[in-house]
């Protein structure tokens, strides 16, 4: 097939560091150049790829000192596209609602994969478009929104074979945090949690300068004592891995709903239960009692850390590459593409994705 | 005619305050409907019209506390503009470049008025759409992009009568500063004028309470003694009209390139000559020694102030009258309709616009 990407603007494909989009869609482009596909790639102009590249801005707009309206190189992303579009069998776009507009008025079919959440504003527009082929990142997603047409949830991936995987936690053992400090991540229940618990916890998280984040760091960090409470500041790759794959089990006290929380997949693939709030995606990427434990609030979060130890590693990392490869994406996008073309009936030659929430088929291929 | 209005959605038409474009729109599209055309207004709900509504969102943006994406509404505003393009003539666009994209796919002829100023990001978009007919608001606004495709200059306007005019200015004398405090708006260099050729200046002008502006008050401030130099803070209609009436002149340091300077065609109405710095549309709506005087710079400014009685306050008002009244916007915009739809030959019983640039046909009018 011909497949168009249209990948948001604000960081580069693959990202340098943040940038949670563009990595999927830079997961996603090399693994359908993989299998034959031939893509064209709308993104940043410093972009790494191995397909076509259009370069809509010379470099990220997070970088660009000078940028004054955004808007406007989303407007030339989605025009650019659209001008090519019977180039394409399929335009795939990652960038948001400034495609919708243009998009009712393709030839070529174009499906939108939503990377945030539904709001009172762009909901408007949503509904205003609502014959637009959407995926969801995962079913929870849908849900302040049930009335859109949603051809598939395609759940993130990551790139499993990278992360580090330990069979045995660190010894002297220690719960982990990753993320952002700020309230919806829930950094203070974390911290609660081990107090009470008598647990070491380390916290890998980026602290934004500005606004309300900023004004919750200054609560938070009377708490770090440097020894049950260490704060490791922002992390690369390779010490999350180590991080991730040393702890005991990972915290999640997510506080929101997160249509896809990341940090779960890679904590399960380095070898870490998970022990997550039942909010968001969350159900949906834990195997409640297999990979990590669903709770409620803080007391259930403690009695959960004693049970930790119930969890088998390798069915956490079993978990993800199951679940969470890049392959299984890329089927599940194949997939989507011939069901928004309306040839849903071919049979692919790979394995069919299976929404995570029917459990029975997972539980059957164990 | 059947005419589309497509409003900015900030403020309400016309504006309660502030919101200079939403007011030329108010203008615009009544003065329309004198003249026995048809027209559908597309702005905030709570507009005052005699169009037909077609309200976008239910309270200007600028007043929506939950506010999140404010794009969505201009989506909703263009999309919704192009779903019903064949009901009208022609579309008017006052909204910004989120019309851009679509503009090219409409049957319904669309015309921009340009009401802000070209940057690095938006003229790439212009670039892009370099077919789409545009309307400048003064020459000067145009050359940073000469090579697009600019069907007229129409003067903004103000409703002249609604401006009180006095023949002599008020004794003791004064100079009047009226605009924001900002460094573009060259208040200091008022204030420097008014100390050094020992006149009294009352300054009207808000204050914004964040960024630069806010830092630049904070300079500006110690000049204020209360006495030789006035601050009245922001100030309603009827006393700006006392403001400006009374003035021996309306002093205008403007320091960027403004596309059109309300404050002067104002000012000049009440019969205050003024002084500007010959920057941006300035030597447009200023007659040099005849409404006003341009200087290069506060030493040129002071001599100024010193020959300002030569000016015939008179001479002012009819200025404003014959050049920035509604019904020669309106003539403008009429004229601008036709040349969009092709029909430019069409000899229109109005007497028709010309561009102020060409001082020649002015002069000998008067």
């Amino acid at each position: 097939m011909h497949i168009a990407q249209l990948a948001p603007l604000w960081e580069r494909v693959p990202p340098v560091k943040y940038g949670g989009t563009e990595l999927v869609v830079s997961l996603l482009t090399e693994e359908l150049i993989r299998r034959g596909h031939q893509v064209t790639l709308f993104a940043s102009g410093d972009s790494i790829t191995a397909a076509k590249l259009e370069g809509i801005c010379p470099v990220p707009m997070r970088d660009d000192r000078q940028l004054l309206e955004p808007i406007v190189y989303d407007l030339l992303a989605t025009t650019t596209v659209y001008q090519q579009a019977e180039e394409f069998d399929i335009i795939h776009n990652h960038l948001g609602i400034a495609m919708l507009p243009l998009a009712r008025l393709s030839a070529t079919p174009i499906v939108h994969t939503l990377h945030g959440v539904f709001n009172r504003d762009n909901l408007q527009l949503f509904n205003k478009f609502s014959e637009q082929p959407l995926i969801s990142i995962s079913n929870s997603q849908r849900e302040p929104a049930p009335h859109l047409n949603y051809v598939a949830t395609v759940y993130n991936a990551i790139d499993v074979p990278s992360y580090d995987f330990r069979q045995e936690p660190e010894d002297p053992p220690y719960l982990a945090f990753l993320g952002r400090v700020s309230p919806e991540k829930g950094l203070h229940i974390a911290i609660d949690v081990a107090r009470r618990s008598g647990w070491r916890l380390l916290i890998a998280a980026k602290v934004e300068r500005t606004g309300r984040d900023w004004e919750y760091w200054q609560v938070i960090k009377p708490s770090i004592d440097g020894k049950q409470i260490q704060f490791l500041g922002e992390i690369g790759k390779q010490e999350k891995c180590k991080l991730l794959s040393g702890a005991t089990a990972t915290l999640c006290p997510i506080n929101w709903r997160e249509p896809f929380g990341l940090v779960l997949i890679e904590a399960m693939a380095c070898g870490s239960p998970v022990i997550s709030l039942s909010n968001g995606s969350a159900p949906e990427l834990i195997k409640h009692g297999e990979t990590g434990l669903l709770v409620e609030d803080a007391d259930e979060m403690i009695e959960a850390v004693r049970q930790i130890k119930s969890i088998d590693r390798n069915r956490c990392r079993k978990h993800v590459e199951e679940n969470f490869s890049v392959a299984r994406m890329a089927d599940g996008y194949e997939q989507a593409y011939q069901k928004a073309l309306g040839k849903e009936d071919i049979i692919l030659a790979k394995p069919q994705f299976q929404p995570l929430a029917k459990s029975a088929t997972i539980a059957a291929a164990d």
